[in-house]
């Protein structure tokens, strides 16, 4: 088992997942670090009932306190600037028939974002307005967190030697934070980490149609090389 | 096999489901007739992807164009006066994970009215707004209907009957639609149907809490027993 303090540094290249060097025509990024992601189960309590014999007024409809919900998450995470990401990818409605009235929702969701002060920002936003919205829906939510995986920043010393090899080699560079996960991000408990991205067609991967020009993958693998070389003499 | 014209007329006494009579403290329910239900299979095609790399804008969610469809439902259905009902019970998310966008949900809609014309005006009203904030949020939607029972109106002279019956005896009256379904409505394909409501304690029914007191059992009998009477004599 290796140990902190066991590496010298850590060198990852890697295709930039979000179609962003891609569409600014950027050959090579500068990954800030690896965003720290949360998750929750989002749980909304109202009252199932018969959809024909209870009246609009009165209901306490789970599922459209989660919808309601649902569209705060993305109102709050799109409030601010920045490359902060929220996500509702699941739901399960009980007991999820035409004509029930929802008595529960449990929904997904997901922050991700460099900086976990904001990202615990963005929750308490979240939590608070939901709280609101169950309240006058007649329900009541709870939030029970997941998982809780705290960013992985890259060493600012490697990062300065990945853009001064790429301006050497002259190629212009973007700086970005990974909204995926990579190896890095392990490493980087034990030793300084850097990471260089490379432009993927429409930001597609771990798909068939994932791809990257043999040109930026060869600019990819020298400005890998030259930083190795820096960090090597350094 | 009955044919129309077999039967003279039909009477059906049962509890009242939505809890209105018992509220407002009247001991019989005169009803108008029985709701038609509509159904409909609501799906919203989206584009999945990965939940940390796609950037929020240009993001093509199903699940949040569905959540802002649900609340339109809600907001529409309760936009005019009247006992019109409408309810998204239940929904299907794909793929449905924390960590990816979702790419399609679909999502059951339910109408239920007096008056088909008017369900029929709340569903266009409905779908246009659904395409539009399907549009808005880069996704399409379609509408598949999966069942069209039409309302079963009940016959005004045996209704009056009901109404003369209750007076005679005392008993203060409300008119008022079925929201569930009942016998009568398949009756009143073949011949007058009439149908008295008595108070069910919050409405509550098709459960161990059901309760009905025994003095609004005896109202009911006897106002079934005298329009009987009523009818055979008319």
């Amino acid at each position: 088992r290796r140990a902190p303090g066991d590496i010298a540094g850590y060198l990852e290249l890697h295709i930039e997942q979000g179609g962003l060097l891609d569409r600014a025509g950027i050959p090579i990024g500068v990954v800030l670090g690896i965003v720290g992601i949360r998750h929750w189960d989002v749980t909304v309590q109202g009252f199932s009932n018969h959809a024909g014999t209870t009246p609009m007024k009165g209901r306490r409809d789970a599922l459209l306190v989660a919808a309601r919900c649902i569209e705060a998450v993305n109102r709050i995470v799109t409030s601010v600037p920045g490359r902060q990401v929220g996500t509702v990818g699941r739901i399960q409605v009980e007991p999820g028939a035409y004509n029930v009235i929802p008595g529960k929702a449990v929904f997904g969701l997901e922050l991700r974002e460099l900086d976990d002060a904001k990202t615990l920002g963005f929750f308490r936003k979240i939590r608070t307005e939901c709280e609101r919205l169950a309240k006058a829906g007649g329900c009541t939510i709870s939030f029970q967190e997941t998982l809780a995986s705290v960013p992985a920043l890259t060493d600012p010393r490697i990062r300065r030697m990945i853009a001064a090899a790429a301006k050497d080699l002259g190629l212009v560079t973007m700086e970005l934070p990974s909204g995926a996960g990579h190896d890095a991000q392990e490493l980087a408990r034990i030793g300084p980490v850097g990471m260089i991205f490379v432009p993927s067609k429409d930001g597609i991967s771990h798909a068939p149609r994932e791809y990257s020009s043999p040109g930026d993958i060869e600019n990819g693998a020298n400005v890998l090389l030259h930083t190795l070389l820096a960090l090597d003499a350094g």
